[in-house]
C-alpha cells in the first residue's frame, strides 16, 4: 500500500471544449514515483502536471530503457468512474520490465497509483459518447551515465489525457498494409514488451503505408516473413469459415488486453476460437474461397477496429464488401457496454474509482 | 555553415583528477540545435552544460525515437587536438536517421558542431596515456504527443565526457558469451542503426553474461541463430588460417568506424580479408583444427579488444592461450598511433581541432 503524497495545483487549467483529439491535452496532475537501486521504489506522489528535468546523459535518451502502458477511464452511464482491467496492465508492465531489466512495480501499488491519479483528476473524464480519459503510465531510466548498462535509477510516471472518440462517426472499416520488407520484432527480441524501441522500429513502414492511403501496418514474422503477427497498435483477428482465429502469443507480439477480452467473450458465446500461426497464404486462399468473413483489430484505443481492406504486395483483398461485420459490431458493443456500465460485468473486468 | 551562438558558463567546474572512469563526468558546455517540422534545424548554440526540460509526453519517453553516436577527441603528442574520422559519424547518423524517420543533419554542419563544442571545451581533453574526451552526439524526439507517429520536433545535442583508459593496465583479453536465446536485431529491423531500442534489447543477455563472468555478449543472427553478428558494443573479427574475417554488413549489424579502419589497414598490409557470413560451427571447427589464430573486437571505446575466451552453450574456446595476438596488438598500436599523431595519417583520418 503506497503512501501517496498529494500536492494539488494552485492554477487549474480550463477543461477543453469541442473535439478532444488524442494525446495532446493533459490534465492538472501527474503521478510520480522514484526508484533507486538498493532502496527500491520510493516517494510516490501526485503533483501538478509539469515538465521533467533530466540530465542530458540520462540513460533513457541514449539506450531506450523505457516502457509504457495505455488504459482508459470512463464516465459510466450511472455517473461513476470506471477502469477496465487495470490489473492486466500492471501484470504486463512487469512482463515488459523483466525483459528490459527495469525493476518490477508491485501490481497492487500500480493499480493503486492509477486509481489515485484518476480520482484526483476525475473531473477531466469526458462524457460525450465514445470519449474517455486516456491513462499513460510509463517508466524511464534516469541515471546520468553513458555506459551501456542497467540504470540504477528510474521514474515511474502516470499522465492523463482526455481523448475524443476514435471513430467520430461510429465504427469505420480501415485499410491495412501487410508489410513485407521492414520487420518489427522477432522471437528472442522484445516484441511482446511495450517498450519504445518496438514503436521506433515501426515508424518507417507506417510512413510508407500512410503515403499509400493505408491507416496501419500489419507485421509478418521476422524469420519466415509469412506468418501474421500484429498491427502496429492492435492485435488482429480473422473470422474464417465460422471460426475466430488470431495469432498465438509467440514472444514477438504484444499480449493485448482487448485481445484477451475478445477471446473470452467469443468463447463465452460458444464461438470456436483458435490461437495459432496464420500465414498470409492461408488468408489469400480463404478469401478466394469466400471464407474470409471478417477481419478486425483489437486495442485499447479503438477497442474494435473493423478492417475493410488488406493489401499484400500487389494484391488488395476487400473484406466483407468493405463493411462492418456483425461479429465486429457485436464485440464493439459488448466491450464498450461493459466498460461504460451498460452491460452486466460477468467477468469482473470493471473497476470503480471513487 | 552553422551560425553557432556561444554562451560561456560563468561557473566553470573543476577539472577531474585521478581515474576518470567512463561516461560519468561532463564538461562545462554542450551543443544544442532544434528541429521544427516546416522550419528545419535551427538555433544552433553552445550553452553551459545543463539539464533538459521536457514535457512528460515528449515522444522520446514513449516511442524511442532517438539516436546517438560516439567518437573521441585526443590530445596529440604534438599538443594539438584531434578527432578521428568524424565525417563517418555524420554519415552514419544520417543512415540511422533515415531508418528512424528522424530528419537528416547536413554532414558538414554535423562535423562543424562537433569541432565547435570540442574547441570550446578543449581544456577538458585529458592527456594521460589512453585517456580521451568522449563525444556523445544524440537526437531525441521532443513533441508532446501520445500518438504513435513521427515527431514534429527534435533536439540534436552534443555532450562531452573526459574518459579514462579503457584498459587501465594496457590491452587485456576479454571473455565473450555467444548468446543463443535472446536476439538483438534481425534483417528488416533496425540493427544497423545506432538507436536506443537496440541497446535496450541487449540488456537482459548482458546481465546474464556478466553474472557468468563474461564481459560482453556476441549476438547471432535472428533468423537461423547460427551466424555471428556483432558484440554489444563492438564489431568482431577472426583471424582464421591467416585470413582476417568479419561478418558482412547485412542490415542487422552496426557498420563500425573502427571496423572499417581495421579492414583498410589489413588490406593495406596485404593481409587477405573477407567480409562474409561466419557460422558458430565454422569457428568451432577452426578452433579444433588449430586455425582460429586470433579473435578481437573493434569499437570506439576500446579501439581493439582482444578476445581470450568464447563461450557457446556448454563449450568454452580459449583463443591463443588467452593472450593478446600479434595482429590485435599491431592494429591497436597503429590505430591509436594515428589517432594521437604518432604515425603517418596516410588515409586522411585525423582531423585537427583548433
Amino acid at each position: 500500500m503506497l503512501d501517496i503524497k498529494i500536492t494539488k495545483t494552485t492554477a487549474p487549467k480550463e477543461k477543453p471544449k469541442g473535439n478532444l483529439g488524442f494525446g495532446r491535452i493533459f490534465t492538472d496532475h501527474m503521478f510520480v514515483m522514484d526508484y533507486t537501486q538498493g532502496v527500491g521504489w520510493h516517494d510516490p506522489r501526485i503533483v501538478p502536471y509539469q515538465d521533467l528535468t533530466l540530465s542530458p546523459a540520462a540513460m533513457v535518451f541514449h539506450y531506450g530503457q523505457e516502457m509504457f502502458e495505455g488504459l482508459k477511464a470512463y464516465k459510466g452511464d450511472d455517473g461513476a468512474n470506471y477502469l477496465f482491467r487495470p490489473d492486466m496492465n500492471a501484470k504486463r508492465t512487469n512482463d515488459t520490465n523483466d525483459r528490459l531489466c527495469i525493476p518490477r512495480v508491485p501490481e497492487e501499488d500500480y493499480v493503486q497509483a492509477v486509481k489515485a491519479i484518476v480520482s484526483v483528476d476525475q473531473d477531466w473524464i469526458p462524457t460525450a459518447p465514445g470519449t474517455s480519459l486516456y491513462i499513460r503510465p510509463f517508466i524511464i531510466a534516469t541515471e546520468p551515465f553513458l555506459g551501456v548498462d542497467v540504470s540504477q535509477t528510474f521514474q515511474f510516471i502516470i499522465i492523463l489525457s482526455p481523448s475524443g472518440a476514435y471513430y467520430e462517426s461510429g465504427l469505420e472499416p480501415v485499410g491495412i498494409w501487410i508489410e513485407d520488407d521492414y520487420v518489427r520484432a522477432v522471437r528472442g527480441g522484445m516484441g511482446f514488451a511495450k517498450t519504445g524501441g518496438n514503436y521506433a522500429a515501426s515508424l518507417a513502414a507506417q510512413v510508407k503505408a500512410h503515403d499509400d492511403g493505408y491507416s496501419q501496418v500489419l507485421w509478418l514474422d521476422g524469420v519466415e516473413r509469412k506468418y501474421i503477427e500484429e498491427v502496429g497498435a492492435m492485435n488482429i483477428f480473422f473470422k474464417i469459415d465460422g471460426k475466430v482465429v488470431t495469432p498465438m502469443l509467440n514472444g514477438s507480439i504484444l499480449p493485448g488486453i482487448t485481445r484477451n477480452s475478445v477471446l473470452q467473450l467469443c468463447r463465452d458465446w460458444g464461438l470456436p476460437t483458435e490461437e495459432r500461426k496464420i500465414s498470409v497464404e492461408e488468408l489469400i486462399q480463404a478469401q478466394k474461397e469466400g471464407k474470409l468473413e471478417e477481419v478486425f483489430g483489437t486495442g485499447t484505443a479503438a477497442v474494435i477496429s473493423p478492417v475493410g481492406k488488406l493489401r499484400y504486395k500487389d494484391d488488395v483483398m476487400v473484406i466483407g464488401n468493405g463493411e462492418i461485420g456483425p461479429l465486429s459490431q457485436k464485440l464493439y458493443d459488448t466491450v464498450t457496454g461493459i466498460q461504460l456500465g451498460r452491460l452486466e460485468d460477468k467477468f469482473g473486468w470493471r473497476v470503480r474509482v471513487d
